[in-house]
């Protein structure tokens, strides 16, 4: 079932996200920036929002982690991620890609593509059909679009994972992550988060901001989605409906603390 | 007074939409997007922003309806609300125009007017004074500019829709909807939305939503201005100041099912 | 201490804010857009956003005053808001910087430079590290960069306000607002304000709503510092994180009357 200590790594990086307070750098969509900014503070990190191509390489060498988010994407935003991004490679700075959307246009597709292939990115998060998307042709035909149980998708994850060089969250019902070698699972969340614009977003600049504290991928990716999720799960106690439940979540965010993180965390393989 | 079977319909499209979740595309300003996310998905909706160049032609073709909004416009915007309206116009996909500000600057009066003679559009949604601005100068010289009572202005809406061939929902204390034959009065909402930005621009999308379900574009704002106005009122009643209205008409509108907009809804010729 | 009349100037101001609902044209940062035009409204301001090349100088030509943030720059923010900026000196119609991140990297530090030199300004506002970023290589060198005391602090900051020409108002746990030759401090605010994106930023449009009403630039900024900050303590009263937080004070700011601020407003020499 769930891993007692899996659930202790989680608290772990939460107390030390909240000792570190690292500086996060997104590159976002101007839907979510706004919630995403005010998610970093809730948790203990520190937020800053950069992407002209003026800036963006002196901007991410002071962060400890980058956020790249193609959600409301132009040319010039996707030239700033691939500037941003290389630098942030020089540094050894991890960062994180939000494919949305990728799979609905060739435009959104293509971006995420050419991010992947050139940069190296520690952990892509999206839902499940925003990262398939992410497959070549050929192994798309081969069998992830023919994909019929949770165990197949699985699999599917853990060999796109390995063709990519990436570890890959993929977020749903019950969040699945993947180095190509180990498979994690987390448990944790509620349905009205699906109420809410930017709850996925706010996933990944969760996930970027353990990626700063925490060198395994796949162990920053279960922390933060166990610990969102928790904070879900808490805020729709309080909930009425979605606006309450997105106010509710964001205060359970800053309140939960690292023993109540071990205790909610539903962490498994 | 008001009119029960014009609530029913009402009604019958809120069940409608919420079986369907239409995709609505919506390109909009910087302002309002969060919220305006947030509506939809309250609702029942699916939205989605994109505004690239690259896309919005693709991105249309999955939507329900096309939300144009030009309250931070700038060339590229409108350039791009005219690329994916005539994608819209080809599939006839309807289309909600906000246009936010016109009459303010000749540039925004411009952009609106440039929209309205580009495209096909089902309804145009503004107040009094950006409704109006849309006369070409003839007929505005001729009577816009001197309306004196209600039944004035609801004569020269009326007129103008005729003229610019799309319905207008303009809104108010009592919003007003004309397709150039028909008028009918909305008498539902509350004085706080006048305290929370983009409450007009979520109105205009929200109306997107019901025409992705409903083909008479008069019935289809009725339905929809009634509603979210339902909303307001129960928010209001919870509310102490306009943040709190905010969340509680956020919540109202997920809260609200077809029975309570049924005899809430005051929408009358 | 606090001075008695300067509370009762916040509030006269406050009282003539409410009146005349001045219109405050805001090109500002993606992050903030929402919550800022939310802010103004509460107040009893009226907001708009505008940043196209083509419309700013009409926009800015109705409004009570203009108010320029850097915090998501490019080349293209920056030309408009010196655009808007020159007609607005032509027309005597107050401005505020927010020098977001100054400091940070140098196309911000020379953004806000730029925008210092060829523009006048009435009141810059930022933390102490963005204002302080201001002073030019000569003065950094011999004192700006090596203060030890809030005394020091004051000093240098009024030595700056002289070199720019501008009131500044650094805000942080006490604001210092001088001009050159006065400096005023104001105690209101909270710690949770830190935790929620965009105060700063709020405060900076407040400052400029302020403006609008209130000819001396010292008064006007402590003025509406003192009311922000007291809402935040409202606020924090009723909250239980900084969501529940952003909503409590937001209805604070609404509420608050001028007698309410009157006594509640902490401003001193």
């Amino acid at each position: 079932m769930f891993d007692r200590e899996l659930a202790q790594r989680a608290a772990g990086n939460l107390k030390k996200l909240r000792e570190k307070k690292p500086l996060i750098h997104n590159i976002t969509n101007f839907v979510v920036m706004n919630y995403t900014a005010n998610i970093l503070l809730a948790i203990g990190a520190s937020p800053v929002m950069a992407h002209a191509d003026e800036e963006v390489e002196e901007m991410v060498s002071f962060a400890g982690a980058l956020v790249l988010n193609i959600g409301t994407l132009t040319r010039y935003w996707i030239d700033s991620m691939a500037k941003a991004g290389k630098r942030a490679n020089e540094l050894n700075i991890p960062i994180i890609l939000d494919p949305v959307g990728s799979g609905a246009t060739r435009f959104r597709t293509d971006s995420a593509r050419r991010l992947i292939n050139e940069l190296s990115i520690s952990v892509i998060r999206g839902n499940a059909s925003e990262v398939l998307s992410l497959a070549n042709e050929d192994s798309r035909t081969k069998g992830v679009d023919s994909i019929h149980s949770v165990d197949e998708a699985a699999e599917a994850a853990a060999t796109l994972a390995g063709e990519i060089g990436s570890s890959l969250a993929i977020t749903g019902k019950v969040d699945l992550i993947t180095d190509g070698k180990r498979v994690l699972r987390v448990s944790n969340g509620h349905e009205l988060m699906g109420f809410v614009t930017g709850t996925g977003c706010a996933a990944t600049a969760i996930i970027g901001a353990f990626l700063a504290v925490e060198s395994d991928p796949v162990i920053a990716a279960a922390s933060a989605l166990a610990y969102y999720g928790l904070a879900g799960e808490k805020g729709a106690e309080r909930a009425e409906g979605p606006a309450s439940f997105m106010t509710a979540s964001l205060d359970a965010l800053y309140n939960i603390n690292a023993m109540e993180l071990e205790e909610g965390a539903r962490i498994g393989k």
